[in-house]
């Protein structure tokens, strides 16, 4: 069995774990109070060229969501996301438990516009009985977002600019980050988003790393206490140098835009197979994941030797499903896929 | 100007300001524990026909729907509702601020169907992906609805079915009650509300009173230290008295009902009114509030002597408002609003 | 039975009864946005000789500390008080069901010192691990205390000075704040409160209104969007009306003021009368709460006829109890009460 | 520098590492619903001698404890702790925001006694006004204690049978469970723990791993639905598999136990080199964790070449401090440090 079921299928890139191992008995104080911390955190601000920028390191990417939503917000309100968000639907009530209503939008591809940010700032206050409803605090996206779409600079310009207008701090969360930026189509750095966002995080658990999201916080307003909201919420790691150990090595010399280039050349190899053989795609994503429509006798026959992931029937004789590849796949497993995919009767 | 926003624009009625007066140097303990909230709780188990029902007096409505649903879900759990419903927008996120979602189903009227409860239901535990998910844990439903619609007999015994199989206890949000009772089609009891429901509350905010929810717990499981939680939430008033004093002037000799049928009988004349000159009604409400569907200028013409809520726009050129009649409505200003709606060009 | 257990035994005082029943069928909008609740905002303004000043009506006392408390704080922040304060030991957990830890400081009368608040600070900032613990983000007292003692004004401005040094908000519950205006030693006004504290809250629940307690926002930073607070915590009532009448009726002539002396006074008669008989006093009250220490046989006897409520136990024979006043309070009770008293056995 | 500050100083136990190197390439499904997790949680099930315990792994002890006491408690109720319990005092409040007030016994050694939680009990149901209270809902131990201190097996069994009789879950915190299973006067097994515990957990983050802690729930009816409150949390690892290989290395051939003891013995050198001198303990520590009371010069002394952590100030000559050993200690380390403090003046 091949597996394409997701991106945290493996463990960790093994520059990683030869350096958790070079550094295994070195002594340090718990906490990300670490000499490795600090370095990855100025690895991180140069990428980001902020020098002024926090980041914080962080176990996974629903701790992260929920202390940096409940760190800004106050009690009657909420946070603005895509229907499809991963706050939306997919953190077991995570924000709500840290009191605050979801607000979504509509989306048929996982992104929300600048327009939908607007349209619900006015619908808000125009509406007599506003103090009766939740209060819009933030706006929350994901880049790549759950359908593997992207956002393009000029996109996050107008967002960030009504953001800002609307006075909503402008949250991506950024699990998938590097798949983002390393999509063929793709026109943001890591400069623009630290820019153009207010708090953001860098994903590590699907890019290479054991686990770890780096949290970067761009906007002063927002960086008071926050080491105080990341141990309530259980993200303080004990060790917090194995965090930093994992980011210095991903990001001292372009190891983590490298492994993202890997995983999207053979996403796109996948999804070339599936366009030529006919097949739509539910998404048009350039990233990592790959959202093809297929008959359901296609279905059985590629499960005999791969696995993949069920996203949401069509009708009674096809389905979405989803192939994943990371920084861990193997170009070998790509091209047995793609030879089985020709081989497919059509 | 007269007034038909809502249905609290007034006092109390008389008998229950003159009972407050009467008892007003009598000496009680605090706390729901004196003698008149003893009586009123038995005048309730007794129009409900269930001796051994717990009775609680709260304050206000929102108050209600918090404690009554923290008490209940567990912190991983929602609660269902119609996406109209007033936990869903109109209590400035007090369920989340609790720590619970409020899991929206999609509703024309402010009704939802056993149906829709049994979809959620295997939806949520069919997915494969469930304990990522917020997991259902009770349905809320309000009669009359916030559109003034009410459940027959044979759809609440429906949903309580569906309800009971899901292992959700159903809860109704009875602000409104009286007028759903007071409903020319009716053919549901308190009595069959109390044996379907698992918990409800008889509103008395709108119906009569200065203010107070008689709430009702049927299921056994559900009683165990509900005093703690209206404390918690605030809602348990030092001078408990008033709520009994009220309830218990509105149960001892139908009072309820009787100024519950005075509200409703009016608003079916209303109704009668904008129907015979031809307009549409956004909702078939048989109960206190009316939603025509009016063009502008007959709005402009109207609010020059009337108040009524704006509800939603239509188009350009028509919109949905709200009329409200309540216990305290006179007759003679519903006659001039007729008169009124009678003299409009059309 | 003659009852002095608490002061929240009767209902209204007759004016305010009056009132309501004067304005029983004026029509208004609801939620506080009436004339009578814009009139009686502007009386308590000028009381507190602060124009600017928002002002707030909610029905309870738990209610406002929760919602004051959850609106000023950040989720890692925690309440200071006394060991002994309402919101440490008597709201079933309402501060930290909103997510608070209440931060306990010592007191043996019910009060806290402007040295222990430093010393805390202290404390908390020259503790390496601070970001492990929960930060004192406000400073709450109860004037007069549970125990009936009171802040003189030199304490007070100690408290605020250090408070404003610090960066805690100063919030003053004043649930029985009529009765500390009315000690014989209060050298503090309305209007001293209101410099010294951020926020604080007159109480008409035990000071002649059927319910209501009145908050008073000084600092302009805690202003923002309470109304959405007061909402989600099930405090904005819909008849808002009924709060503002009540507050106009005690603020338009110094009603508040009269009835408090009222019950001050008889206290202090109850006060002298153990005194004499040669009875200690556990806490040196000049408010209208007493509390007395007594014998066993003493209890006994007393109780046959009146109601006061039990304190502590000092060991196997004496206890100390507590003998409330209020506005309701008749002269001629008190006065047989000292009869009875100078007749005990001793 | 030698460091002894506390024991989260070095990364893993070397067969973790190498075992995470070997399996690095294995795709397994996330979520620890691998084969390594399977098989991790069979081991520790046989070593609590308990086949139907549900076994459960999250990544550091405040997500473990929060996700735990919130899944248990219903919102009125309180977790009883020592007020030296790290939930009550070094989660930076993540009890609190889970909703819930931590109950706080005197303890001058970190443990609770039997007697204390009868006194508790008794104390809230006699009080007239409890349901004004937060209720007692479950007791939560820490053993070994914040202080180093263990329960014998006859003081466990008297807490679990007051626990049973008053209701309440009784929760072990074995952040350091194996130092204490491994002192010298331990009576305590695995399997009494899981027989007399209603839910614990073993720590693994101090003994070995490089972070993770094995959850336990021996009460039936404490097991349901967990997994959805790990995920709430934020403690639902996406690559479970690397505590799965974590704590199978640690329990398929005894390694926990073994590396327990040889921190023990360390530990116990220690100790015995400051008794010898002269020095006093604040503690009667038999575990990991030694707390010497050492004069101001000797702190100095010592300090040059030693890290160790400040405990508390005993006067202005002396205080008391920790010393950590741990799975990862140097016994040359610590004759080293032997030999300084023999050559210590006194």
């Amino acid at each position: 069995m091949i597996r394409f079921e997701s991106d945290y299928l493996e463990g960790a890139h093994e520059q990683i774990l030869n350096r958790l191992l070079k550094t295994n008995e070195v002594q340090t104080p718990g906490y990300g109070m670490d000499e490795f911390c600090e370095r990855a955190r100025g690895y991180i601000r140069k990428a980001c060229d902020m020098e002024n920028a926090d980041v914080h390191f962080l176990v996974g990417g629903t701790q992260a969501n929920t202390t940096i939503i409940s760190s800004i917000l106050r009690p009657h309100q909420g946070a603005v996301s895509a229907i499809t968000g991963h706050i939306a639907g997919h953190e077991s009530g995570a924000i709500e438990a840290s009191g605050h209503k979801v607000l979504t939008l509509p989306s048929d591809d996982g992104k929300i516009t600048a327009r939908q940010v607007k349209e619900l700032y006015d619908a808000h206050w125009n509406d007599v009985t506003h103090e009766h409803m939740v209060q819009p605090g933030l706006v929350y996206i994901s880049h790549p977002s759950e359908n593997g779409t992207t956002y393009s600079k000029s996109e996050l310009e107008e967002l960030s600019k009504v953001c800002r207008e609307c006075g909503f701090p402008l949250f991506m969360d950024g699990a998938r980050l590097g798949y983002g930026l390393a999509a063929k189509d793709n026109d943001l750095t890591l400069a623009d988003i630290a820019r153009l966002c207010d708090v953001f995080y860098i994903g590590g658990t699907k890019l290479g790393a054991l686990f770890g999201e780096a949290v970067v916080i761009t906007n002063d307003d927002l960086k008071k206490d926050f080491r105080y909201m990341i141990k309530q919420k259980g993200g303080l790691l004990a060790k917090g140098r194995l965090l930093g150990i994992q980011f210095e090595t991903l990001f001292e010399d372009g190891l983590y835009f490298e492994i993202s280039r890997h995983a999207v050349d053979l996403a796109m190899m996948i999804r070339e197979a599936f366009v030529e053989k006919g097949y739509s795609l539910r998404y048009d994503s350039k990233t990592n994941q790959q959202f093809p429509i297929l008959p359901n006798d296609v279905l059985s026959e590629l499960s005999k030797n791969y696995s993949f992931s069920f996203w949401e029937k069509v009708d009674d004789t096809q389905s979405v499903v989803r192939f994943c590849t990371s920084w861990a796949t193997k170009k070998e497993h790509v091209e047995k896929l793609i030879e089985d995919i020709k081989k497919l009767d059509r």
